[in-house]
């Protein structure tokens, strides 16, 4: 792929992860009975509050969730299809949360591939990757004074920092960034799939 | 009017802006029953959180709130007197709903124009003139464990979108700053008052 | 003490802060019963969120936080030894009081300084002095839906706050700076203590 086709995909990944994120976002504003615009406003932190996060942090300022409109455009679509046809989403909570798995999965890659880009170190791309998959969800929750679902759910942080993990050591060894970035995307939507059919999950305190 | 003089009215606004939020902020504090410097961290919050997003979002650190000690002196003076003055000025909770909105309108202008002052895209322009107006409320609120008004209240953010996005389209259509900026203002703030008195209100889920 | 040494020093008060936040987020995560890595998360932000603030606020990105790997291996280990040993650690909550000040004071030291050499002004450098040491807590009570901490205690913020102000008047006094700057930390961290031992608290409204 040439470099102009690996930008156009890089951006498309990155809106899609968006849309998916605003869905919840406003999902979660409809069941605290929000009107409109509260549900707008909800719907594009859930969707751009990782990355604006991650932009802040690597110094890539105006981050292009506040400068390109096709990010608004975005969210506010999501969000208004939500709010007037919320009968319609809700009996897909069940394939949503796969979809949400993919937003994780598009945003952990997305942010990993960025934080190298500009040059943080190791640790801090693998931080930065799973800070931007899992910052709209906390955003989202945290308006809503609910302890954020990242903090209860089954394997969900993991599976993003395990496909960030995987991009970055990858990317440490050489192997080409495409095909790396893929498997790590894969890597992190498999791993949250199989914990939600399976209820996988960490142990408690006390369990331990 | 000189450039010279527009910068003095720019600082006036805003910390004006800072001010009226910054005592919203100290009454929330009170109404939580915190000590004394607890009203004063809120009150502080409150009347800059919205500013510095702004400016940490455009690049333009350190931010003024936090580098120029009137913004600090401002939110101080505001919360000691609510603080210890707080039997009178329960009773102005009416006005006081005037003064949000005019700080509201206040911290949309200055956000919309100090946006595009930095070459921020209208729609980019628009979004930070809309969280430098309603990111003061949402930290207040926020910290107290409430869900953020702005997310329950009518024409509330709508309003200060209606002031950001006149001042853009004027700006895109060659129209004097000034005055533009004085008119979207206005506009955010006749449009926040009419909807408090009509109680004016957007359609919740399941009304629509 | 060389330049060289005097920057060791430095790195080792703010990891040593860094570590005792982390275990103060690590008790709050086991307290809501979060699993394994949501304890973990929450120990990085308390830990962290602080440093990262101030440094997004004066534009040092990105930052050690994110970018240096020994920040997150404290975090970590701090958040695997209290998951795993809480019953062990559960009866030192009194001691830890006295870490948790020594944290507040080590912070307020460490980002008034970096302020300071980031050009800010006196009041700004304070006020960054104070949010590096109160702002893992807030992150983390906030996270968890409480009001933080900071808001309620006694004379928490006040003790980084005079710490804060020693220094900054000190450097303008011309006094030599590591000793003004241990100086300042045992003002901070002597004030949290007595306050702690005393129940020394501020008025709040109504008593006023």
């Amino acid at each position: 792929m040439s470099p102009e086709a690996l930008k156009h995909v890089y951006a498309a990944v990155d809106l899609l992860g968006t849309f998916v994120f605003a869905v919840s976002g406003a999902m979660q504003g409809v069941k605290h009975r929000l009107d409109l615009f509260g549900v707008l406003v909800l719907s594009f932190l859930a969707g751009n509050f990782g990355g604006i996060l991650r932009d802040l942090t690597i110094g890539a300022t105006p981050p292009p969730a506040v400068d390109d409109w096709r990010y608004l455009a975005v969210s506010v679509l999501a969000g208004t299809v939500v709010f007037y046809r919320f009968c319609a989403v809700d009996p897909l909570r069940g394939p949503l949360q796969l979809f949400d798995a993919a937003g994780l999965a598009l945003f952990s890659v997305a942010g990993t591939t960025k934080a190298m880009l500009y040059g943080l170190a190791p640790v801090g791309a693998v931080l930065l990757g799973m800070l931007s998959g899992i910052g709209g969800g906390i955003a989202r929750d945290a308006l809503m004074s609910e302890v954020p679902f990242v903090f209860r759910s089954e394997i969900y942080a993991v599976a993003a920092l395990a496909g960030s993990t995987f991009i970055v050591v990858g990317h440490g060894l050489g192997w080409p960034g495409p095909p790396t970035a893929a498997a790590g995307g894969l890597l992190c939507f498999g791993l949250r799939c199989i914990a939600i059919r399976r209820g996988w999950s960490l142990p408690l305190a006390g369990q331990a």
